[in-house]
């Protein structure tokens, strides 16, 4: 019985010598090097090639490296089994820096104090709303989403969330599924994005989302924070925006294609803040820890943690 | 019986518009207009000029506007009176949003990211540590410091701080005095000044100071972020430490001379940001309504409440 480690981008001989110390006992197999596919039991994956993963007769189960599965659904000759993805409360804890962060930045106007003191302009503003006076509004409230709308309350803003199901969260508004969305952006000026990519989200951060965002909040215009995944936005939308005014910013940690290409417009538009995929990591180490408790748990013939439903898409 | 308005570079007439819809019975008296020296019980000052509130025989309390109270004493024609300052929940509340955002800046490198963004540099950081990983310690544990510690601490921060006298706070590792210091400094990768400024405190970010800071924490260096005063402050060493390394940045928002003159070397010092002096700005009407509040406890006989210790001075 053996895991396969399949990933793009990533050292896999790093994620071998982890595994192995965790799990001596398994055999840990990598492509490229000749191994009994019948063996197989484990894929723990990150960004696999496309129908790689065929021709795995006892395969088990498909553990995600990462928070976020959209990559698996991906392929579309992805084997049946059950598929676990990775929740780790570091990683919820280190998005949540990152929403609180970009969200302060632009209750806070920081990138307009950057751009003053270039210019070494000493100029306040006599009008700045305190966080109470100004609306985020977080899309997608599991693992991530509800850490950020703790944490961004005790800050002092005024927060809401919208999710697929509906959902009741002490002391939060919450709004949910086509029929909430209306409302739910038509009080958001600073919008955060922490859904998963589905076919169903893909996209979803485009034009018409825009127009519907509060235009009248105390921060003069609304802001988009999208960490969420690239395939939720439609760059060519969120420039057209911000040219337009409909939007007054956004922070982009996530995009279509990455590396985001030197030719892409995002990198210098003014009204764009780029982060290189980073907004949450988990250290390699907690992740594997998590993974090998989880074919632990399967070996001892306990139920899997987080297992995401394919019919879904997350 | 008359209230006394003596400010600087602030709006008297708005001031006195304020005052007098929350005080109608009371007359509101100003500088540079004839009025009874005799009737004025009350001086609301935000930096008035020194030796201006002499000849007052019948006053019985000064209000600063602000929270400090250091532009008082530096008046060393001062009436022997009561003083109070102003406790805004408010400001308060804005000043840890201030503090919050330039320490996930740090903790979160955001400089970096931003002058990566310049050059269309793709690049992350493997190392990238998480706030439990990262030590901030807050001088002064007073309204302010207390509020920023607490919010800190749910970003998830590892959080301490320092203080003139002995405090115990559950969950906080404190620190006090100049026995403390040398402790408190060795465990602090970013410091967050928010003493008063008094003949004690005068100068205490200093030289000395910074090579006392962690050198070997997990962002590669000290960092400084100074809302307090502009005098606590050695303005030179600071770009000194910085060009030296012992500080590898600093956020400062109050200086020695505001507005910052442009000749400074601040302005334009790749280790600095600059801001207004707006970390915690209070609306004049929720000033205004506190100090009123504290005349007519007065007039019925009850305790002033924030009253400061001249002795101390602050
Ligand atoms: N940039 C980074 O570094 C980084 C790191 C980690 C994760 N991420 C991204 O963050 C995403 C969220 O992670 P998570 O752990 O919070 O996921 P999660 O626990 O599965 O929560 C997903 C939330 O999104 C909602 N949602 C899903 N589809 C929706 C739809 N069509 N309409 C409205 N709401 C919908 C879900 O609604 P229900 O509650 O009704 O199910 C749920 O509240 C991941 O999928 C990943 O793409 C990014
Ligand atoms: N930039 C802005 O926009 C802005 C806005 C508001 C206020 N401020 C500044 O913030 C300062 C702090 O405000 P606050 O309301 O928190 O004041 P506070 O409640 O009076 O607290 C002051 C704290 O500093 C400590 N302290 C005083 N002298 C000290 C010394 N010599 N050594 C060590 N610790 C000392 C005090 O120690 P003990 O606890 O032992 O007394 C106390 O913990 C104000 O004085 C003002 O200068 C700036």
């Amino acid at each position: 019985m053996s895991l396969l480690l399949a990933m793009t981008g990533w050292h896999v001989e790093d994620w071998r010598a982890r595994f192995q110390a965790l799990l001596p006992e398994m055999p840990i197999v990598v492509p490229g090097e000749p191994f009994d596919r019948r063996a197989v039991h484990y894929v723990a994956s990150w960004k696999h090639p496309a129908g790689s993963l065929t021709g795995l007769p006892n395969l088990a189960a498909i553990f995600s490296l990462g928070a976020g599965v959209d990559f698996l659904f991906a392929d579309d000759k992805l084997p049946e089994v059950p598929i676990a993805r990775v929740v780790d409360p570091d990683l919820t804890t280190r998005m949540s820096e990152y929403v609180v962060l970009h969200c302060l930045m632009y209750l806070r106007q920081q990138h307009r104090y950057m751009r003053q003191q270039q210019a070494k302009l000493w100029e306040d503003d006599r009008n700045q709303p305190a966080a109470r006076s100004v609306r985020v509004g977080i899309m997608g409230l599991g693992e991530l989403g509800l850490d950020a709308v703790a944490k961004l309350k005790v800050i002092g803003f005024d927060v809401a969330g919208w999710s697929r199901s509906p959902k009741s969260v002490e002391g939060l508004q919450t709004f949910s599924g086509e029929d909430g969305m209306k409302d739910f952006l038509a009080r958001t000026d600073i919008l955060v994005s922490l859904v998963p990519l589905t076919p169903e989200t893909r996209g979803i951060l485009n034009a018409g989302l825009f127009a519907g965002l509060a235009q009248d909040g105390r921060l003069g215009g609304p802001f988009l924070i999208n960490p969420g995944r690239g395939g939720l936005q439609v760059a060519d939308d969120i420039i057209a925006a911000l040219d337009a005014g409909t939007l007054k910013g956004a922070t982009l940690d996530v995009f279509e294609t990455e590396p985001l290409p030197v030719e892409s417009p995002l990198w210098s538009h003014p009204g764009v803040t780029v982060t290189p995929h980073n907004a949450a990591m988990s250290e390699p180490e907690a992740i594997a820890t998590l993974v090998a408790a989880q074919i632990r748990r399967l070996e001892a013939g306990e139920p899997l943690l987080h297992a995401v439903d394919p019919a879904r898409g997350y």
